[in-house]
């Protein structure tokens, strides 16, 4: 294993969405610059680098941009029936919040049918294009975070039109940019943990796609119904190191644990 | 600088989509795990990791894959006027592809609103945080395989209908996933040279939004209209290195090499 990838694997690895961050420390410009730095190199459709990064350092501007996400998650209990409630209190020392703006307008740089037969083909794969590209700027950022000896949770609710609406108020940006990425950076309160991961047979298919690997329709509302507030919030990568697996697995235990989710 | 930082903003910046592979190497089994395990940490919505890899690795095969791209490149330039014309010869010498393949049922697991009004306000952002995710997952994959010393592109053209059609009856997967991207890999033929980046204190807004380095709709135009094929394919991060930056640039020079984009 070469140095580098050593280091990015731990990166890799230790980058997660910490919930609770330790009171009393700052963070300088400088290390908001490093982190901004890498989020910059990351790759784009057609290279538009179609991302601002609003950094908030000032305290009370956190505190308005906070606010904005207690009301959504507010809403979340209210109007999206089924989804895990989320307290986000952990957002209180916070140190600094990256707010990743995307710019749709630079989807015109994408490929465009010259018939609406072929633009529908085109139109339906820029949102790939532009989200993906976006994504790829957030992740750099949750890595070049991990790698200053912070953490970082990634908030997506910023691309609710109502939660977009207000955190432009709050930041002075146009509407039709929108916060695809809001990431409050903290120190971690606590060690890292992980969280579920499919495991590495079960993702990787040599050659061609594999059909015993398929996951199936009730597979997903398996995870849907029963398995995703343990799958999102306990800290074991391997469910088969959870105490009660039998029972919170049931018959699905093997699906979510070996290369082999279908069997048949 | 920390080192773990350093050896990730190496890595990230050497991260590019480079056009020419050498001809005659060969990658272990071992290594495209090491890739497979980077990507598999990736962050997801709901922690679904709504992601498979397909690695190929076998030539006969990496050459079905190559040609269904061969022919999305060919209906680009008939069909998608205006983009500049790729020619994917450089897909030669691939050593792997890595497929990474969506799967867009997992988005049931993200926020749905309880009434239809509700319901379209989270819909909406499904889509970012679906292909957010997966954005977040190919860049890891970019960023292993730059620290494992080889090199890669993104073809995200994979998510276009008819290429995806294509690509499930090679790979054999269903298609109601998609091929959200394809990476080739290779080992680099010549040294790693940069692509234009926008200048780190032209992305970077502190504390809020500052509407001089907004882009206005003439900046995105004349990027589509005039330099799109520069800021595509030339080997200089900054634009001010370019021989003929005044010609190529124009009145807009201090809008792509500065920090403020609109002065007005």
């Amino acid at each position: 294993m070469s140095e580098p990838y050593a280091a990015l694997l731990d990166i890799a690895r230790r980058r997660r969405s910490v919930r609770k961050f330790e009171p009393g420390r700052r963070v300088s410009r400088d290390q908001l610059l490093r982190i901004a730095e890498v989020a910059r190199w990351a790759p784009s459709g057609a290279n538009v680098q179609p991302w601002d990064f609003v950094v908030v350092e000032d305290e009370d501007k956190q505190s308005e941009v906070v606010d904005v996400f207690l009301r959504q998650a507010n809403r979340l209990r209210e109007k999206a029936m089924g989804f895990p409630a989320v307290y986000k209190s952990y957002l209180k020392n916070t140190v600094a919040i990256f707010v990743v703006l995307g710019d749709p307008r630079w989807r015109m740089c994408f490929p465009h049918g010259a018939t609406p037969e072929d633009e529908a083909e085109y139109d339906a794969n820029n949102d790939n294009i532009y989200y993906a590209s976006l994504g790829a700027a957030i992740q750099n950022v949750q890595l070049a975070v991990t790698a200053e000896g912070l953490t970082s949770a990634w908030l997506s609710g910023g691309g609710e039109a109502q939660t977009n609406s207000e955190l432009a108020q709050v930041l002075g940006y146009p509407d039709h940019l929108a916060a695809i990425g809001t990431i409050p950076i903290g120190y971690p309160a606590k060690d890292h943990s992980f969280r579920y991961r499919r495991p590495l047979e079960q993702v990787v298919h040599w050659n061609s796609y594999q059909m015993d690997q398929y996951r199936t329709d009730e597979q997903v509302q398996f995870y849907q119904d029963e398995l995703k507030p343990f799958a999102m919030y306990r800290s074991d990568q391997d469910a088969l190191d959870w105490d009660d697996v039998d029972e919170k697995l049931g018959v699905w235990k093997a699906a979510f644990t070996t290369r082999v989710t279908n069997p048949k």
